[in-house]
């Protein structure tokens, strides 16, 4: 699969779209997965460039997996 | 999904299988992902918590995406 995708973006849309969902705010995701509410933010923009630890944590707080957050 | 999974493992050895069933070396993964072969070795292992980015460039490197080789 060679296609070329904006990962960043799809993780970040995705997550904001779950947390949402779930009615909570990007403070209450934060101390859900002990990380910092700015962070958040910028992972739902898809400015950072997120390791996959705290992928797995943002994924588990959401309830869900990095590979469902990554459906595009 | 509240499962607890060492992610960086599961990312690592998917990544070796598949680069060896390719039968290419660390040094050629390392040369298309435009990354160190060293780098290569340490994700392998699951020592380094690799970033969104380079989780990509391996995956589309080796031919596969991030969520196959998040496949335990």
């Amino acid at each position: 699969m060679s296609r070329k995708r904006n990962v960043r973006q799809i993780f970040g849309q995705n997550l904001r779209r779950k947390r949402e969902t779930l009615g909570i705010s990007q403070e209450d995701l934060a101390e859900k997965a002990g990380l910092h509410r700015t962070y958040i933010g910028s992972v739902e923009r898809g400015e950072r460039n997120v390791s996959i630890d705290n992928m797995e944590r943002l994924a588990v707080a959401v309830g869900s997996t990095i590979e469902q957050l990554l459906e595009s």
